[in-house]
């Protein structure tokens, strides 16, 4: 009874002081509530179009030292505040990109500790952003991370594109289901038998997670500005459909180590009832600071050509300079070993590449496998692995150095760390040094197997450090990275544009052991490039890998979808990953890959719906030249081109990139139809795509 | 009964086999039985002068996979090989060093894993080592060890002088008891407030562990040549007295992750029953490497003073600038702080001790508190908590740099890392290039609070690479260092002869707080000394700290003691640790600072008996002085110092310093005697020793 009371005498006191409470989007489509209801608990809902998308959702955290810092709150007061801007990133799907939103940051206060907690809501007209911030104060200055108590109460079983949480990696096959048949389906989609694992012990998937209700909303849910703090994943309660936080701990279960004036990741939630807005939106990257690069005039989109693919193909190249696994760097003198004469990364080969490159009007030629440590098939078990200043004996640094340089392309620096962070930490500012005095300006980051140091997940907020530490590094260099298993990005590429693309999901590797399904690609743009660009290597024209030898693995899509993957999939790096041999034999095909743009001033959303279709048109930065690109699933479909996008009163031509009549991904992938036709902006091109096919366009300005 | 049979069969087998299984030292005083009995276990048994000290011992590791790696072994040969030489350590208690062993190597071959293990024995005449050596093998190629099976099998109840086994910290007071009395002891030995502490969930007990028995055999057990290993402590069976390696495991549990090709530390027993050769033995760093450091020129002995000893006297100056805890390196401006007014790194006060310093032929001054970061009273949770490169506003490092060179004086750098290891990584390389561009040669490390990366403690295989990083990277700027907290030494200053001392004991600052007994120094040079010089930082003369405020403190040892402890506790870094002003009030005495040698040709150990008492003699490096320390327990006595290392036929002047008639650590500390007389090495001088007190002697050749 005394309780009741207590209750009922604090629900007076906030209908007091919670004026002001609600906040609307610049549009008035979305609408924000927030509260303090029963044991001072914070809570927030959310309407889109005067319809609830989120129920009473709670906010806070649990923390040590003991107490819980997500009740026994009182509301200090509400700052509203709005903003619009617009501003140019350094290279992106837009040159230009808005940033509208209304603000509202409220001030609690905890009665029982005197402690501060402010929770700043941004409310976007596609979409909500909030974070916790946490004051300077005298009575806080550090706590422990037990749990965050953040949660999406949908209170609807809605239909979700997901993949099992996992602290250590996001490399799984995307599950298409309801929320309720997750448990029922989780065990199957964990079976990644390749990357180190970590799965959460509860039933959690990974962000960002798109949703979409039975009345066609969409929802996508991720974070922006992961800094400090670890990866959020999501705990799914599948009777009641709330979706609560579920941090990513460290060994000893601690998630996340904080100081007091500072905040945490804004969490996100896109919204829209049209599934082309979810792809449009800027909501993550507005969410990220602006560049703390001044000048940015090095850092540049590629497209790059790499010793890379004929490690997968089974045709017998490898990383490996020898077969001594007996190696440990520093004291083995790589001199007298005896090669294994598979070595890809090799002087002749990879000038073979180089030229390639030049011809064919690439920037950039990837080497995997040209330093020392890839011997040892048990790497993962020692500290120091690899050293990124030393190369193979059959690699020539400096000859290759001013053979590149001669053909104005550029080698991309290849750093596996195999996860030794710390090792990698510690040879860090030598190998940039490295790369600098012999002309590298890009490096692919490496991040197989398990963390060491050994207390660390790839998700932990320790490993979040290292990543920025390394970009942030590199960046005193002028140097580009591009990171491969690391965590999932979250915009971060606004503030370090030099943060070049990641890879952080399912890429084209996986096809080598048939790991990709036919919706993989028309999933990924709403899941894991939410968050910023996938270097997911597309380019694959030989799609039967048993030509190379014992491998059966067969390409989920046709020749033309892999076209269609350089505008569908955006990235400002984006690689022709299948061997020369093959280019060679299709070389009308490979005309759209020569042709494609990397960089762009606009992109247009076509068509859109996630797990089933895709199409994309984008203008070439700078010049009058379009791309376009359309996906499907593993049904044919017919995609409607609307070129509205052209400038009126201009004609234009365009080299249609389809499949052949009776092309599908797994009979005739290689058939397909080049043809070239005058268009309009007035046009709509019908085109039909194939069973796991795609298509691609370029339009160049006629007069 | 099968079973029985084949143990049978085995016994017979080995009859044949093990031919040469057994080692004598040189002068034949030690021997050692080696044998393979019951399910292939390896055992090891030692004599001394015929009687057993060590009966059968078992050696082995468990490891992961899932295999034994100490059972099912077979002999598969045995190399025996002599050594002897003589080299000149860089700096020591001795210009030369005898090297002399013989060797056993022990070849073992495990019968089902065909896993080849070989165990190396040295004997010298003072002592065992042994280690395990890992050979390349292609069956085994990565093993993690889950338990070392090494043990000691005393099998008689010895008398101890022990700390609590801990893998964080080794700063206890010793405990003196016998082996079955340690459990019942043991929690109180561990109460020690100050340092980060991970106990040993088991009965153990911490190396350099002394032993004596009660026929008068001294056993002194540690391990050389630390490396890529953990730290091991042991385990006491107090039924059997037998003691068994409990190695420092990770947070995960794991107790090192070994490549093949690779060695363990060696495992060290050093016996006499003249407790003056357990002092005199070379036997650990003769275990250890030769210097890896070609250039050693700038390696040099020094004595100093600092701005130290004031931060714990409760006199009122802090490390810290300001009060502000709310600090973020590389955020916060500290010219925007309002200073506390009690920073005592300050450049005026730093200035004075520079002048003292050069007024009274110190080397160095020690400042602590000079960088960014001491504010935070919580800093040890956060992982970027000092700057190595940025001073405190009131810390002019141009002006100082200037000041001491003109004084010659050299300031020594202090890098308290708050055990925030990674972080102190990042910042190495810039942080010594800042040294060696304003002028420090020197550094002081600190390891105080738990260890970042999460996953390790002081003394797991981690941090024991840290250390060594560190030092590995400072002799590459040639710098000196001296790391307080650090895992305990094993000798390595052999092989990194600028890693000039450690701390990683209870040192002088216990006794602001009464934390030292009278028998402490007496103790450690049989303990943690036998590892490597301690930085112990004596000289302390106004033992009463009340005089500066709160602090009730009172030294545990007289005036006079404190002198003789620059002889007794052997450092080629020894601190005047007390402040200018005491050094002031007693100028006679504070004379045998200024004269006392630290880099010796010869040591002479006269008397010694562990937690009762100690007298040393030590000849100056190439010059014709010699000094003399001696101090005792709680106890008065005797000591009896007899001349004759003293070159025959030559007078010399000898100046002593020796408690006052009523002194007594706890009454009249201060009490002291100065005398001067002319001796010859026919001498033997009977000098009376207060209780917790202590003598000095300076001799001089006269002609």
């Amino acid at each position: 009874m005394k309780k009741y009371i207590v209750s009922f005498c604090i629900g007076i006191l906030f209908v007091v002081i919670t004026k002001g409470q609600s906040l609307s989007s610049p549009n008035g489509q979305l609408k924000l509530n927030f509260k303090i209801e029963g044991e001072g608990t914070p809570y927030y809902s959310l309407n889109y179009k005067d319809k609830n998308v989120l129920k009473d959702s709670k906010l806070g955290f649990v923390v040590k030292p003991a107490d819980s810092y997500a009740s026994d709150f009182k509301i200090d007061a509400f700052d509203h505040s709005s903003f619009n801007e617009k501003w140019e990133p350094v290279w992106g799907p837009n040159k230009e990109v808005a940033n509208h939103y209304n603000e509202m940051l409220v001030h609690l206060v905890q009665n029982k500790t005197g402690w501060k907690l402010n929770i700043r809501f941004r409310l976007f007209d596609d979409g909500l952003g909030f974070r916790y911030e946490f004051p300077v104060q005298s009575e806080l200055r550090h706590f422990t991370i037990k749990d965050e108590v953040t949660s999406f109460n949908f209170g609807k079983d809605y239909k979700a594109f997901w993949i099992p949480a996992d602290y250590d990696t996001n490399e799984f096959p995307v599950t298409t289901s309801k929320l309720s048949e997750i448990s029922k389906l989780i065990d199957e989609a964990r079976k990644e038998p390749l990357a180190a694992k970590a799965p959460s012990a509860t039933l959690a998937v990974q962000t960002p997670l798109m949703l979409k209700s039975q009345d066609g909303i969409y929802i996508n849910i991720h974070e922006a500005a992961l800094v400090n703090f670890p990866a959020m994943t999501l705990d799914v309660d599948e009777k009641n459909f709330i979706l609560s936080s579920n941090l990513t701990p460290d060994r000893n279960g601690d998630k996340g180590f904080i100081q007091t004036g500072s905040v945490s990741p804004w969490r996100t939630l896109i919204i829209s009832d049209d599934a082309r807005e979810i792809l449009s939106s800027n909501l993550i990257i507005n969410l990220n600071e602006p560049s703390k690069i001044e000048d940015t005039s090095w850092i540049k989109p590629a497209k790059y050509i790499g010793v890379w693919w004929e490690y997968f193909t089974g045709g017998g190249s490898t990383w490996a300079y020898s077969d001594n696994q007996d190696i440990r760097i520093g004291e083995t003198d790589y001199n007298t070993l005896k090669p294994n004469g598979r070595h890809g990364a090799n002087t002749k080969h990879v000038k073979e590449y180089i030229d390639f490159a030049a011809e064919n009007g690439f920037d950039a030629v990837l080497v995997e496998g040209w330093n020392e440590g890839w011997e040892d098939n048990q790497a993962y078990r020692k500290e120091h692995i690899y050293s990124f200043i030393k190369a193979y004996p059959d690699f020539d640094v400096e000859e290759l150095h001013a053979y590149a340089k001669s053909k104005k392309i550029k080698i991309i620096m290849h750093h596996e760390t195999t996860s030794s962070a710390v090792d990698y930490e510690r040879q860090l500012q030598k190998s940039f040094q490295f790369m600098k005095d012999n002309g590298y300006d890009a490096v692919k980051t490496g991040y197989v197997g398990p963390i060491i140091p050994r207390s660390e997940y790839h998700d932990s907020q320790w490993m979040v450090n290292h990543y920025k530490y390394v970009v942030e590094t590199a960046a005193q260099y002028h140097i580009m990275v591009n990171s491969h298993e690391a965590v999932r990005p979250t915009g971060l590429h606004r503030t370090f544009p030099n943060w070049i693309a990641q890879e952080s999901a399912r890429g084209t590797e996986f096809e080598s052991f048939n790991g990709n399904r036919q919706d993989h690609t028309t999933i990924l743009p709403f899941t894991r490039l939410i968050g910023g660009p996938m270097d997911y290597t597309p380019g694959i024209f030989e799609g039967d890998l048993s030509v190379y030898g014992n491998n059966k693995a067969k390409l989920s899509t046709t020749l033309t979808k892999q076209l269609a993957l350089y505008i569908t999939m955006y990235s400002p790096l984006q690689m022709a990953a299948d061997l020369i041999e093959n280019y060679k034999k299709y070389p009308d095909a490979f005309q759209f890959i020569k042709d494609v743009a990397v960089d762009w001033d606009t992109s247009y959303i076509l068509e859109a719906e996630p797990g089933d279709y895709l199409t994309i048109a984008r203008k070439a930065k700078n010049k009058k030249e379009w791309f376009v690109g359309s996906i499907t699933d593993e049904n044919s479909r017919e995609a409607s081109v609307n070129l509205s996008f052209l400038p009126k009163g201009e004609k234009f031509e365009a080299i249609i990139y389809k499949d052949g009549k009776n092309a599908s991904w797994n009979h005739n992938p290689k058939s397909y139809e080049i043809s070239k036709q005058q268009v309009t902006s007035g046009n709509t091109l019908k085109i039909k795509v194939a069973p796991g096919g795609g298509f691609a366009i370029s339009i160049k300005f006629l007069k």
